[in-house]
């Protein structure tokens, strides 16, 4: 049996999620079709798409399904900045005294799907872009934040940090984006299920194209099968969609809808919103023994990200004179399973961009642990992980050493 | 219980799909994840591309798990126009003797997402669109094809039909286009699970960025779950990714990889290509009685698309002097669900592009009716359509003449 600390990866399936989903199989028809068939499929799929909207805050049109998180960030940025590059080419045309389609405000520390959406907006397009720094716990502050906003095109931001777990002032960071009438999308995959999620409330209302204007979330993070997700987009943002064809959702994301997946995904957000002050009070608590445990068997550990106002289930940890990596493996081999929370690519070991923006170094970026709570966590999870600690942390420590030592 | 007569809008989950994917479930781990747990997941990811690497004739790692078949055909023709177009430029920069980009082949009577995509190039790119007409039975001569080729940044073509059935030379289509040196999309979504595919042979080797370089298809029109879907694309394509981010599949399409829809459609897929010869025999039997009927029943009705060379389940019926929706909606009435083929807007019913590729004209392109048979249809489905035939006839022609008198 796996002690697994990695729910921030992908966490078990809800029965709940299961059963929506077989059970909307027992309904045959393609929510596009015009017959009957078709059209109590497209009721479960409106049912769920009403579920979805009351748990973020937002009207069932605003839903847009996909088929994830990463799907849904690359919609927002790259549909809000070529929707803004469209304009731009219009009033171009028009004779207006156009400039050319303003920056993307982008903080450190964003998700890679984020970030590489953007360095192809800007490869590919000529995007230009306006960093963000962050704090150093990871947070965005507003102040930095509404100041790199005037002119630009767009602006992203996450609900909270999904490395080091850092939660951000998202009403905050959604005010400034309406008083320099910017287009914000918010990323909130990391924070659907713990984090209180309010489309509406942070829009603040108006009919035009600014402020919070997007916000992505994920299913698999809550219990929802792998390959649902949903972007909210206001029905007053301008957004060019990344899939054209059948005209479904708007025309904002074309193709078949999964109907099992949204009821599905309906179903698990449902009972992670039912739950979510109950599971945070639960999973704060396993969260303060870990953390607890930690400090007190390998005293140089620091644990990076807000200590406060965090994701429920998040510990990321700084091991100096280790490896990230090593932990990971030296825990793989005794069944508990972690991650170091960054890109492994080709085998080599990339330092966390996060960690490198909190202002650490390379070595401090590589030598991190991202342990992540969740649903099926236990007081034995905790015991299994600080039992295997000490022994684990001497050999990477020995390891790193020993490896410094030959080079 | 509805009679159920448009399997190519969607069909029903394979029992042995749906036990696929709940089994991929008592896995916990994100594929990309270096622990053992996401090792696991991997290896059950990677059993399903080999399966359906093997449905298709491709390697392995050619497959790109998609959310369906719309994902793949706009990944397919947008990522090769962009790749090119960035080659185009990238010459262009080097101060060698560079054109601009060439344009896009694009046979009438292609599906939706296929022409959606190619317009969104054209409008917000400049693509240039080369179109190739159908014959009288909607079929892409192959010569014709050929001759649209030279100069090309792409071309595009369906294997077969999606409303009028009719099956196209896949193997001479993708020989014209390596003849030419022009990458081709091949739209196999229809054709899935009927038609036998073979990527390698269609390709017919090489290691040249053209011919054959990408197939699309889609899960649940072989009772997988809606949101499955590949593309396959050869190791030497260039292609544009359409989602940025992890650097999952190659690259080529970031995202958590839904390995439990991975695993139910290689589980479908294995199934209807191990029925396929024998459902092919069962399946146009049935069609075979469905057009007799119809001929019989209702003398001026004409079978569109090749008689003999279309896909198993597929009867495309024009029904003079009726408006297709009216027969839809009649035949829904009594239990019958059929589809006209052709997109519905806002209640204004368009005529089929597909039937007016065929040289008809917009009046019979709206009195058309597309009926698809499948892997649960039987004699019973056809007994029930046949006797509900000549009274949902007699009143469409009713409605239809009423209508032309009122106005």
């Amino acid at each position: 049996m796996v002690v697994y600390l990695d729910h921030a990866a992908t966490t078990a399936l809800r029965p709940e999620a299961r059963d929506a989903w077989l059970s909307a199989h027992e309904t045959l028809g393609n929510a596009s079709s015009v017959h009957g068939a078709g059209q109590a499929a497209r009721r479960l799929l409106e049912d769920a798409r009403d579920a979805v909207a009351s748990a973020l805050g937002c009207e069932p049109i605003e839903v847009v399904f996909t088929s994830g998180g990463t799907e849904a960030i690359n919609l927002a940025v790259k549909g809000l900045w070529l929707a803004a590059d469209a304009d731009a080419d219009a009033d171009a045309d028009a004779g207006a005294d156009a400039s050319a389609t303003g920056p993307i405000v982008l903080p450190d520390g964003e998700h890679h799907a984020t970030i590489d959406a953007v360095a192809w907006l800007a490869s590919r397009w000529g995007a230009a872009v306006r960093p963000v720094g962050l704090d150093s716990v990871g947070r965005i502050d507003p102040a930095l934040f509404a100041g790199a906003l005037p002119g630009a095109a767009l602006a992203t931001a996450l609900v909270a940090n999904n490395e080091v777990g850092t939660r951000n002032d998202a009403p905050a960071l959604a005010r400034a984006a309406r008083d320099a009438g910017v287009p914000l999308h918010l990323d909130a995959v990391a924070a659907l299920g713990t984090v209180a999620l309010d489309f509406a409330a942070w829009r603040d209302g108006g009919a035009t194209p600014d402020g919070l204007v997007a916000m992505s979330v994920s299913g698999h993070k809550v219990g929802a099968p792998v390959g649902t997700g949903a972007l909210v987009v206001s029905r007053h943002a301008h957004l060019t969609p990344l899939a054209h064809g059948g005209g479904q959702q708007r025309g904002l994301r074309a193709g078949t809808q999964d109907v099992a997946g949204a009821a599905a995904f309906a179903a698990a957000l449902d009972i992670a919103e039912a739950e979510r002050a109950h599971e945070a009070v639960r999973v704060e608590r396993l969260r303060g023994r870990l953390i607890e445990g930690i400090r007190s068997l390998v005293p140089s550990a620091v644990i990076l990200g807000d200590l406060r106002d965090r994701l429920p289930g998040n510990v990321h940890v700084l091991f100096p004179g280790t490896i990230g990596e090593t932990l990971l493996f030296l825990f793989d081999t005794v069944g508990i399973a972690v991650s170091t929370g960054s890109a492994c690519q080709a085998g080599v070991t990339e330092p966390s961009h996060v960690v490198l923006a909190l202002g650490r170094d390379a070595d401090d970026a590589r030598a991190v642990l991202r342990l992540t709570l969740g649903r099926t966590s236990t007081d034995a999870d905790v015991d299994a992980f600080l039992a295997a600690l000490p022994e684990v942390h001497r050999r990477a420590v020995a390891a790193r050493a020993g490896r410094a030592a030959r080079t």
